[in-house]
């Protein structure tokens, strides 16, 4: 391949070694997946260590005709950041050299931070300034905070401080043919014309390579409260959020949801993690709230909430974290759901969001259909319950491998996705759409909607060199 | 003109009487903005009473070549909503007609509107469903929903719920040739490939017409308390920002600064406002914090704080409203910095952003670089602290008529700008570039910027008929 040798003889000509690698050794690493679905060659691995150099790489791919796939800590679910088959050279632009931690001021509440600076090390310079990042995701210690701005990440403090679109003040972004736009100003109002970095968040790369931003930091609670509750149905759950939410606003900083088939994952697959309840139930809400009031009794707050709850059978019980320890086996129960549904063998994921009140139907009718698409397929749900945003993961039967439900796939999902968007709900609202749900994307968004984006698209990228095969396609 | 009167007899083919207005004492009332600096001809009004009709004045619109100048409340301070000077043919169209409020859902909190609505009426929607729509401005009882939108209007509650954008779940939208976009969806989340609406939000009409919205509402704060501060500088009002920040966070809901120019004016033109102080003092900051909890003691907990900065000197005095009478009082202060200056004959207005530790630095850049520029011209400086955003208004000497000063306008302001933007700051937080400050954003922004503005304009309205000669120029 003349192209590539072009290139590549370019790039060694134009940076220095510790800028790119070639061997497919080398290479392997970057070309697959997280969730190993994907597992695609690339021409180049791109490592730059400034802005500078990721502007003259994408020139020279602009010039040689190489794709280019813009990766972060590659800890995506819908292959968002690893090649696609059958295309042209690719090469993927890893921004994990790009750690620089440009400033923290904590008068003004803002950092600015280069792309592939990992979400914990960023929560950390700003835990360090006495202020809060609040950004929290499963992934977080191993994802950049590129990819979090690229994919508009969001997690688990959403409720109380947003997406991460929410949190970007100012960005800085190389465009396809290497040219710099810096837009990193640190101001909370700016009303001036078309607000470009809007169109950079969430764009998983299509349209550029985000190499550092200004982000919004907030002051750190002093005091917070976990409680985990026992539910027999989400009808409950939303009624214990609603109640929560009219008392603490804001200060509810997480509302998750899981169900007993999670709990057994976890209790299976977690050393030690086990149900604080005595009895077993069909549902659970685990809940946090903060407070910057040092001096704050949250218990006495939220213990006549639960009580009122419990006493009007919405909870079927409830129990308060009283001490570090137990508030982080609470959390662990939630957190490791992932890792036992890996564990277990793995699921077809959806992540879904619906208005808040549609989320019991919208759960009966995933359990009641499901068994007629996909005979003993067993539903994993949970997420953000205060977001409306679940995660419906489908497990083959007990003691079957996933192999099994991976043919009934395309059924499975076209029917979870279906239901969703009958309610007025969404098939993507936190994962992206990746090259995993690009017919998603199509069947659910009107035509024109899919022709803005890609007239859009065609204005910042006209040769459609950026990410390929990413949420757009060209002709289609 | 030929072009004109084939559009209207085409107009009243197709549409019924209500839906325009032609001649030139009904066009007249929409064709001057709420400061009376600019009054441009139109070629008829355009009033349609639905999306569908919208739809249908665009196509004719774009048929006929007759530009389309969107106005909601007619409420803004940067020429936006009225016809340009010498440009061709161009019609206004009100949405004033557009006043549903198609659903209040306090399940899902959130609210589905038509652009028309008055924002205090969607406010007092809002309420009746026990729920907060949270953003408050002076304009509140004429201005547009679809105008704040399109303008992505601030006022005094950004720094707990953020500017208009924060509040947008989802947008109907008139595209330039008359398709209809309808992107009304009310989910917390949807990451769906480029996020449209974030395009045509704050885009100011160069786009399309905002016809329909989904907005997110929160809990009403149960209780509240409003404190005003003396202070003799910016540096203690940083501090008492930062002090506050600290213990209430997002439940600190305003943090509004004037000076003693402002208090004046307001003293000479409001009767019965007096400052709640014995003595005089150099500026002021108005807080207000609020709370979910319907027995918080915010009091009890502000209290301590203000002691604190009292005895080590950073506040002179300060004053805590005891009821809702007092209370008024206090925000009538505040508010009626604009009428008060009206009705001293005007000012040349800024609307600046500055990083939030730069504010004092600013600040005394321009009342020391002033007097050269325009001599015994008098600063009045007022606005929301907590987001870095001051209205630096300059009156002309006492006395002498606002005419003496526009003689000196464009120097004044580029004085004025200059300062700002080398600060790190922007010539326009919340007002917007409307016909005003064209120059500005020309002059402030970056080639590759403005050309990526251009180009996205030019992709959804090719043939540039939307609000021209606002915010971008074609050619430059």
């Amino acid at each position: 391949m003349n192209q590539v040798s072009d290139f590549t003889a370019a790039l060694a000509r134009a940076l220095p070694e510790s800028a790119f690698r070639l061997s497919a050794d080398d290479r392997r690493p970057f070309e697959t997946d997280w969730r190993g679905l994907f597992n695609n060659a690339s021409a180049a691995i791109l490592l730059p260590g400034s802005t500078d150099e990721t502007a003259q790489m994408l020139k020279l791919c602009n010039e040689h005709g190489i794709a280019v796939v813009p990766q972060g800590g590659n800890t995506g679910l819908v292959g968002g950041a690893v090649p696609i088959e059958n295309s042209g050279a690719q090469a993927i632009l890893s921004l994990r050299r790009m750690r620089a931690i440009r400033n923290v001021d904590p008068l003004n509440n803002t950092m600015e931070i280069e792309a592939g600076v990992i979400l914990q090390a960023a929560q950390q310079a700003a835990e360090a300034a006495d202020r809060l990042l609040p950004l929290s995701l499963a992934a977080e210690g191993s994802c950049q905070v590129g990819g979090t701005i690229a994919t508009n990440a969001g997690g688990i403090q959403v409720l109380a401080y947003g997406s991460m679109r929410n949190l970007v003040l100012g960005l800085e972004v190389v465009l396809p043919d290497g040219q710099v736009w810096n837009g990193l100003r640190s101001l909370r109002k700016d009303n001036t014309g078309i607000d470009l970095k809007q169109i950079f968040i969430g764009s998983e790369g299509i349209l550029g390579v985000i190499t550092a931003a200004t982000l919004r930091l907030v002051p750190r609670p002093r005091k917070s409260l976990t409680a985990l509750a026992a539910i027999s149905d989400p009808h409950q759950a939303l009624a214990l959020l609603r109640a929560t939410q009219e008392n603490f606003g804001s200060e509810l900083t997480s509302c998750e949801y899981f169900g007993a088939a999670g709990l057994e994952l976890v209790s299976r697959h977690l050393p030690g993690a086990v149900s604080p309840f005595a009895n077993s139930h069909p549902a659970f809400v685990l809940l946090e709230v903060s407070s910057l009031d040092a001096d704050a009794d949250l218990a006495a707050r939220i213990e006549p909430v639960f009580e009122r709850l419990v006493t009007d059978g919405t909870l079927q019980d409830v129990v308060i974290a009283q001490n570090e320890t137990q508030r982080q086996r609470l959390w662990a129960l939630r957190e490791a759901l992932s890792e036992g549904e890996r564990a277990a063998g793995g699921a077809i994921k959806h992540d879904i969001a619906v208005p808040i009140f549609a989320i019991p139907d919208v759960l009966h009718s995933i359990e009641s259909g499901l068994p007629e698409i996909a005979p003993g397929a067993r539903p994993n749900i949970f997420g953000h319950l205060g977001d409306g945003n679940l995660h419906v993961n489908i497990m083959p039967p007990e003691g079957r491998a996933i192999d099994l439900l991976l043919a009934r796939a395309t059924e499975i999902t076209s029917f979870i996705e279906g239901v969703v968007v009958a309610a007025g709900g969404t098939f993507s609202a936190e994962h992206g759409i990746g090259q995993l749900r690009l017919k998603s994307l199509k069947q659910h968004r009107s035509s024109l909607e899919l022709e803005l984006m890609r007239a859009i698209k065609g204005v910042l990228d006209p040769k459609w060199m950026m990410n390929p095969g990413k949420v757009l396609n060209q002709g289609s």
